[in-house]
């Protein structure tokens, strides 16, 4: 078994999630509510100049930017270059490699207290467990199946995940959301400590997962111009199931668009605001059980 | 008695306002919507510029602008520039003068449907008594005692409201809202029409008004750094009473700061995104009743 030896926290990854940024600084004051004695923490504000500036990014989504390979065009985007920064700092072959990361952010979609997972090992499994033991309200949602691995900050270390919380618009503080994931964070560290001291008492437990399955876009014109809005009965409906033939959009003249999938699926980060721009209006999950013991 | 001649119906004065964007682009597809027979009605996209970027302005907020005087060192600024030429497009000195102007706005706070009044004459009055019956969920708020009858877009015109919905995240459509607005909107046409052929048929109604009285700004430290969030207890609770005592912020060390004033307030645009920079936390009001006939 490899200890954790590292963890890394990073907020502001995404210069507009307030609350992620103002978790760090809170860390950075006292730093004695991360400490834990079998292992190093570290944080991190991922997007300094987008922070400064108030916007999610200043050239790049910060956020996609850890896998691009050097020499190409976008050597000169602040992102990029603030990507390999990260990386040569805590990635695996850099100054000070940490095993795991915590990625804090937030999103408009109403993803209540959510964990992100970017592969289903026993190791995460049983971390993902034991935190919605101790959180109920905790949704999981991974992304093993999304392609995105590599392209985000918390793909840099051995293991890592993210955390989502909403509805927070951009911009914005959310008090209560705030203090669920300091409860998260905390539950996150405590595990890692029982980790490394082989002290992880899990009952078995059935794990809910909401696995990515795939992207849906906006109807869009010949133009791009977007057609219709998410329909009204699916609007913060966010990991409930969206059945065949259910509404799923609703143009400007007030006409419904159904979902014409043949499988019920789990939609999640509906209307996102950074996702539009991205031709994302939501993700298609499917909702999976996991024993875990 | 002056006829209404001609009514402007704005939408994009804030960029990321995707929602008064999306209805100024359908009244322009179809303007049989916005038609009525004693009155010509005009769209206008506030601010083109930011639309395009999808960011609230590109310089400076457009609805502080249209009085800002010539000479000055924003004389370069897109929005000042915007604004003039709106101006001297519709204003009262312009070539195509508006008597009523309907500039449609988003809010990340829990607006609802909230309609805006600058002055409180007889006419605004009773139109918004009329409105208040056709949707009895409509909110109205009257900034003028906050010092505003002059900067916004809608001040050029010799009448006119702000229609603020809410929440919607600033970037995203909201279909609900959507419709509810473009009710509104064939409501004010609909009054107007009836204004005009002196057929306004309105009971003796008692309105409520919500009465700017000032701001307060987040608690912050000597930097000028955020000290506290909005109190969970106070989020999302536009409109209710705040009274002495009750909690207002809570520190990220989960301390509640409470509410110092001497009389029930009631809080509106409580945790807007675009008010973090104005240092505006929230607008207090004082709710009072008109008898309307």
């Amino acid at each position: 078994m490899n200890k954790i030896k590292r963890v890394l926290i990073a907020g502001g990854t995404h210069g507009n999630e307030l609350n992620g940024i103002y978790a760090v600084r809170k860390y950075e004051r006292c730093p004695e509510l991360i400490h834990r004695p079998s292992f190093e923490t570290l944080t991190v504000l991922g997007n300094p100049r987008a922070i400064e500036a108030g916007v999610r990014y200043i050239d790049k989504d910060l956020n996609r930017c850890f896998d691009i390979p050097e020499g190409k065009a976008t050597d000169l985007d602040y992102e990029v270059q603030r990507a390999r920064e990260i990386k040569s700092q805590f990635g695996q072959a850099g100054q000070m490699p940490v095993d795991f990361a915590i990625d804090q952010h937030g999103t408009d979609s109403n993803a209540g207290l959510m964990l992100i997972l970017d592969s289903l090992d026993c190791f995460t499994l049983k971390l993902a467990a034991y935190l919605s033991c101790k959180q109920p309200e905790l949704k999981v949602y991974s992304s093993a199946a999304s392609g995105r691995s590599q392209d985000s900050l918390r793909s840099i270390a051995r293991y890592g995940v993210g955390i989502e919380v909403g509805p927070v618009a951009h911009g914005t503080l959310h008090a209560e959301l705030f203090q669920k994931t300091e409860v998260l964070v905390c539950a996150i560290l405590d595990y890692l400590e029982q980790y490394n001291s082989n002290t992880v008492s899990l009952e078995e437990t059935s794990l809910t997962v909401y696995q990515h399955a795939n992207a849906v876009d906006y109807p869009k014109g010949k133009n791009g111009e977007i057609q219709a809005m998410i329909h009204p009965q699916l609007q913060f409906k966010d990991y409930e199931a969206l059945n065949p033939g259910d509404p799923m959009f609703l143009t400007f003249d007030g006409d419904a668009i159904a979902y014409q999938g043949s499988t019920t699926v789990y939609p999640i980060f509906i209307n996102e605001a950074a996702y539009y721009e991205k031709g994302i209006a939501m993700y298609l999950t499917q909702k999976q059980q996991f024993q875990v013991s």
